[in-house]
């Protein structure tokens, strides 16, 4: 036979069940505490139509779409009155109609529009699902990878961008994560804090790129960018002095408080930080466990009111997981705004954050928890009612394929991880017996027929 | 704002919130059964490299494709250098490196290829993954569906086969079907009963084709096929009394044993089947739920030794999945064959089956079980305190986003299917009390703060 390359594509992954079973423990935590929220799953297709993309994500965004090919006549004609331009972004715009799913917040936008009359808002939904982006894989970065997205729709409510926090602090602790901060800015107030230092709308953005680089560059070093761009040191000594600020969060905002109540949107910056501050503390979220943190500044083109990170204290690892609130994108399906607040978790740093902090101590290597070794074919039947009788009991178990000598049947189970290996031989079919060896002792007993599925389980809740 | 068409791709779907509680009920009950029985998950990229899907699927297939257009340098290239032949096919093979999953086998038999150090044979695997083909879309077809395989990869041993039965038998008892048979049938059981009659090498695959069709046209129909298959009565006639037999599959294959012993494949078939049948029988299996049903043909340049299929007892849906052995599939990317034998669920008839015999009874519309009402900005912290402690007890507990008139908010849980609304207004916070209306029953109460939690979970028990 011809051998064909078994490897996955560049950039993607395939997942063993070894893989899987950690994936899943991290899942399953995300998808329980977004529902302890009342929040709800949805799913959308891994295509879209080009036209739903388009226009949505840049124009390096849009060179990162993976196209799908056109079929058929459609295929044909698009060829035969191809243009002029053969430059690969005119191409691709001809020759594909649909691409892959490049982020999940425009398909919910898409979701939102397409079924307005089944959809209750404030609609809170929660998103786990793959994404594509023909970048440049390297390590860490893949072309196939999960965003995991919870956002809440159709509500201006502060109580609504306080639950994000309080979202982030339990998923991170279910996860075992005890030493993170969940930073929590405002765009009125750096918009607030701005104008009272009377940095020019046009150098605005410029001020929040280099405010954004504090954590890499120091406030030096952000200093000496803002001269870059033009802002002299007394411009913007106000900001660098908010940026300075140490405390509580309320304690913050009363040193601002003369600023802020400056301007329209340093009022507003103020006004909902303090209301989600007070919902926190209701919510019983640890204080210790969120900061307002000025320097935070998040994509400029997106938010529009609270903005939020969460870092692990003294990691070099970055942000596992951002949002704010964006009432002016969800809308664009719909021909009108509707706010929205959301937030991400970055998977691939938490699985990263995970494996450096050994928070898989309890993860078993297989949810196959019991072997049944067969000993001949006179022992088969039995070995299968034992094994009928276990799965009855919840024991996840798994039948050697085919009648072996035990060693090699023990090494399968040791390999695979499975804790317990029971057997039935001639013996033991005389006795009524079952031997059971727990292969994480070593320990090995032989068990009366009527008691070895409570026996089993008993194993198995004691690791 | 210009408003963008919503509509999802042709051909595929949306899953809102309730279509996943249903979903995820299935998935659930078909993940659980599959690990009882020691198989684990496996899971691969959405695209495969052309060169792993091509030549795989025969003519009709590869047209069904969804192709990933090439990017960059090499679109342009490819364009530039594109030939004389301007056929769809043609141009789809130069215009695209990688195609989206077609099903879940070939990438299977890649990733044991890849993986060849790391995968413990025999493999027992479950996969649960979306695949496309480009099929017209019409209804209960789309072009996106899930679909669902279990396969044990490296063992010739019956017991998987028989294996395979009693998971099918356990998935769909779980999902609440009462009355359905899986048909069981042996590639060589056919092979032997051809040989015996007679009935030329060459004629083989037109004689099974008719046999196929016997559900649909009947003992007469499939004579008439037969026959314009050049297939004279006399010679077929030991095919279809075979076919006429009815009893056990024991009396069956007694009933076959002298014209099946004279055949290698023949012999083979029978000492198989028998081999899977008292598996059965050991296995706890009732007799009711399988047979052994020699009209089965299935896929016929795939399998080589045993095959099922499950059809609901007195309905025209048709099977709700099939499968069997294939020995000569997986090692095309090894070089070498490996035995396997696997079923398939066939997820969109398994919902249409639920549906028509109401099968879901037992389903909420949707995960979230409270609802902590806001009455006023004065009442915020309580009612947050309240959703806190609701959520530590277990309960999904969503919040309404801001204070408003309570028949709003009662008509919102309503309309969700949230079940239970609990409000704390100054009337409760003043007597340390709180409102829990049940809106299955309209029955509504004053409950001390202290009893809420075991009082909103016993009401969710009880339901």
């Amino acid at each position: 036979m011809a051998r064909i390359a078994p490897n996955p594509v560049k950039g993607t992954r395939d997942y063993l069940p070894k893989d899987l079973v950690r994936r899943e423990h991290v899942f399953d935590r995300l998808r329980t505490t977004f529902e302890r929220y009342g929040y709800e799953p949805l799913e959308t297709p891994v295509v879209e139509n080009t036209s739903v993309l388009e226009g949505k994500y840049g124009e390096e965004g849009e060179r990162l779409l993976f196209r799908v090919l056109k079929r058929g006549q459609d295929l044909e004609s698009a060829v035969a009155s191809l243009g002029e331009d053969r430059s690969a972004g005119a191409l691709s715009r001809q020759l594909a109609d649909m691409a892959l799913r490049y982020d999940l917040t425009i398909p919910m936008s898409r979701v939102i529009a397409a079924h307005q009359n089944e959809i209750l808002l404030p609609f809170r939904r929660y998103q786990m699902q793959p994404v594509w982006r023909a970048d440049r894989p390297q390590r860490g970065r893949y072309r196939e990878f999960y965003q995991c997205d919870v956002d809440c729709v159709g509500s201006r409510s502060m109580t609504v961008d306080a639950e994000m926090i309080a979202i982030y602090n339990d998923v991170y602790s279910a996860l075992g994560f005890s030493d993170f901060t969940i930073r929590v800015n405002h765009r009125g107030l750096l918009d607030g804090l701005m104008e009272g230092c009377g940095i020019p709308t046009e150098r605005r953005v410029a001020a929040l790129t280099a405010l954004d680089k504090l954590d890499k560059i120091g406030e030096r070093g952000v200093r000496d960018e803002l001269e870059k761009a033009g802002l002299a040191a007394e411009s913007v000594a106000p900001l660098m002095e908010a940026i300075g600020l140490a405390g509580t969060p309320q304690a913050i905002l009363d040193a601002l408080r003369p600023t802020l109540d400056r301007t329209e949107s340093g009022r507003i910056g103020l006004r909902e930080l303090t209301e989600i501050f007070e919902a926190l503390s209701a919510m019983g979220v640890p204080a210790a466990r969120y900061a307002l943190d000025i320097s935070i500044v998040r994509g400029l083109a997106y938010y529009t009111g609270m903005i939020c990170e969460t870092r692990l204290n003294g990691s070099q690892l970055g942000s596992l997981g951002g949002g704010g609130r964006y009432d002016r994108l969800i809308g664009m399906f719909l021909g009108r705004d509707i706010p929205a607040v959301g937030v991400s978790f970055g998977l691939e740093r938490i699985f990263t954050a995970m494996d450096e902090l050994g928070l898989w101590t309890d993860q078993p290597a297989t949810n196959t928890q019991a072997l049944v070794a067969l000993f001949s074919p006179e022992t088969l039947a039995a070995s299968f009612a034992l094994a009928t009788e276990l799965r009855r009991g919840g024991v996840n178990t798994e039948v050697y394929a085919e009648p072996k000598e035990l060693r090699p049947q023990l090494s399968f189970a040791s390999k695979k991880g499975v804790p317990i290996v029971c057997l039935v031989g001639p013996d033991e079919l005389a006795r009524d017996a079952v031997t059971v060896r727990d292969l994480r002792s070593g320990e090995q007993q032989a068990v009366p027929r009527a008691e070895v599925v409570a026996k089993v389980k008993a194993a198995l809740a004691s690791a």
